[in-house]
């Protein structure tokens, strides 16, 4: 009987941050595709674009103007999927078959630049230091409003991912109840640390420096690597050296090497296809519920939907959306391919 | 203070199939959307398509001729994400970061006609009835491998859904293991039957039927219905009135009004934005694993991503990826809009 080759086989893999399987078929990667391809973007978008909402001086959909920021700039979501208004609940109605609560929430929109056509990987590491700057203030600021027990940062990059305006920006959606995904890691973050009395990110790190087979980069403070369990092709985590929660955390240092990593691991992903390359990205950290919340250690997902080129994704549908996430490249090989690739952005290699 | 309204204000709602919620803002339909939109693809399609591997007689990638099949016919696919081989596995090599193990099975393709242009709403009853009776066969056929434990049918239809051929058709992954989501409900439809001794579906749609609001079509077998916990703009599920866990239960006049909804659900759904309307669909039921399952009960599920047109879908996201699913149309309001289209099929309508 052939011996088991994860490198070849057909093979399931535990994610235990969130208590769930993804099923991997290196051998998949090979099958020919004849489907749905993505339209390719102009590269050439002008610095400022006076038909985009989220420039400097233009005027927004509920009429207002922007300020002439800048740096970066917060403002709420103009068509928020939360509500501030308190509202008044009778426990009551709920039962087995129909359960509902209200939930309480502010939205904002972060703009990571005035201008209209530089991305994460372009702009200069302080402009990001600025950035992580600007999301721990509204970790603060969110958080420290007694109904907001979560604050989600997070970035939807590209129209394949759902991004209207190409202008740089993130969200953050700030809400009294831990959502879904949140609650699962928190759930098992928690489980580990009672059984372990350590942090499970913390202990997985270690395992992953000493076999160094995913890690993508790696400086003083954060490593960026691809998760044994990840399901998007080129899916990456960066998780901090240090035990630490939260954003609001950070030394100086942490600050630039945060800014760093992010910088490079997003050249890295534009290299990969020569493509301004989409993804949606987020923060996960500790909950600002007032616990103390010594199972968390502060990390970044990246959920790149590419799997061939530019113009080829993965798609996560029929099997995928009633049995389980199906990955075709294995972590370790997309990690291989992605800590190859050039810390030099692809536009500033073209002669 | 306001008084919680489920029409209107943002909400969480409860899935007690798989135990999580989803996020609710009835208000947030009215946003602009200027993002991507989706391809229109032609509805003109020849009945025959010589370049389509899936057309009778036609060759495919592993260079086998397809018979001249005349109602359905199933084949091995020829890239598989499973295979058969048994793989030895030496458990001991597992640990709680990089917990993984091979997985055996079998995924094939299933043909619902040898018309190239022929979808599931424009079929003759009579030839949804013979799909249903190959579903049938293949759950026995599959499932009565040893190695196989779960028997997972699904549809990818459209281009946005990754299918990479118009060819009307349909998968099957059988597999050793339960498929995440799968073992999930069972979990849960486990603990509710451990509970109440009886079916958690069942009741649900004891309750539904006296509501009301989110009937979609009733037969005299079956029951289509938005889920009170549904995350995509037009979700559904079909129920069986009578307990029974797989679709090898089946009487013949279940069949008939199995095929009929099937085919009245698709029609409502082409009609909903007058379009070959995307989807992927999957039944879930027992698993093969030779155990008695009072738990399960038959249903199927149908996840079409389009929002507000035939070109503008919802992006399960940033937040949705990090965070939890959200919506921004209600179930009852997407129940209402499918209730009252037409049963008979738009092109049929034109003159
Ligand atoms: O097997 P297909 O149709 O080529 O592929 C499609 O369905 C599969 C099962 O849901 C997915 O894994 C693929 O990402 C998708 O493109
Ligand atoms: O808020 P936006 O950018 O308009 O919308 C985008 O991100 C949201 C949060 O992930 C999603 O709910 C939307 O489906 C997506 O289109």
């Amino acid at each position: 009987m052939k011996k088991f080759d994860i490198n070849e086989d057909p093979h399931r893999r535990y994610n235990p941050l969130i208590n769930e399987w993804v099923l991997v078929s290196p051998h998949r990667s090979k099958r020919p595709w004849q489907g749905q391809k993505e339209p390719i973007h102009s590269d050439n978008l002008p610095e400022y674009d006076p038909t985009c909402y989220l420039c400097p001086g233009n005027i927004r959909a509920n009429g207002m103007h922007n300020p002439e920021y800048e740096m970066s700039f917060v403002f709420e979501n103009d068509f928020a999927a939360l509500k501030q208004e308190e509202i008044q609940f009778d426990d009551k109605a709920t039962d087995t078959f129909f359960k509902a609560q209200p939930e309480r929430g502010i939205s904002r929109v972060v703009c990571f630049s005035p201008k209209h056509n530089l991305t994460l990987p372009e702009m200069p590491v302080e402009a990001i230091e600025n950035i992580i700057r600007t999301w721990q203030n509204e970790y603060i600021d969110l958080g420290k409003i007694d109904y907001i027990n979560h604050v989600q940062i997070f970035e939807n990059k590209g129209s394949v991912m759902g991004c209207s305006n190409p202008h740089p920006h993130g969200q953050i959606w700030a809400q009294s109840s831990l959502p879904t995904e949140v609650e699962k890691t928190q759930n098992n973050l928690k489980s580990y640390f009672d059984k372990h009395q350590s942090n499970l990110l913390q202990d997985y790190l270690i395992e992953e420096l000493k076999l160094n087979e995913r890690i993508v980069i790696e400086n003083n403070h954060f490593v960026a690597l691809v998760p044994f369990w990840a399901i998007w092709p080129y899916e990456t985590m960066i998780i901090s050296r240090r035990h630490f929660g939260k954003i609001t955390d950070f030394t100086e240092e942490e600050t630039t090497d945060f800014a760093l990593i992010l910088k490079q691991l997003t050249i890295k992903y534009d290299n990969l296809f020569e493509t301004s390359f989409p993804y949606s990205s987020g923060i996960h950290q500790s909950p600002t519920d007032g616990a103390l919340h010594p199972e968390w250690q502060f990390h970044m997902h990246f959920y790149p939907p590419l799997l061939r080129s530019a113009t080829v994704k993965k798609f996560m549908v029929g099997y995928e959306m009633l049995g389980e996430s199906q990955r075709d490249i294995t972590p370790e090989k997309s990690a291989e391919v992605l800590r190859n690739l050039s810390d030099i952005h692809y536009k500033n290699n073209q002669l």
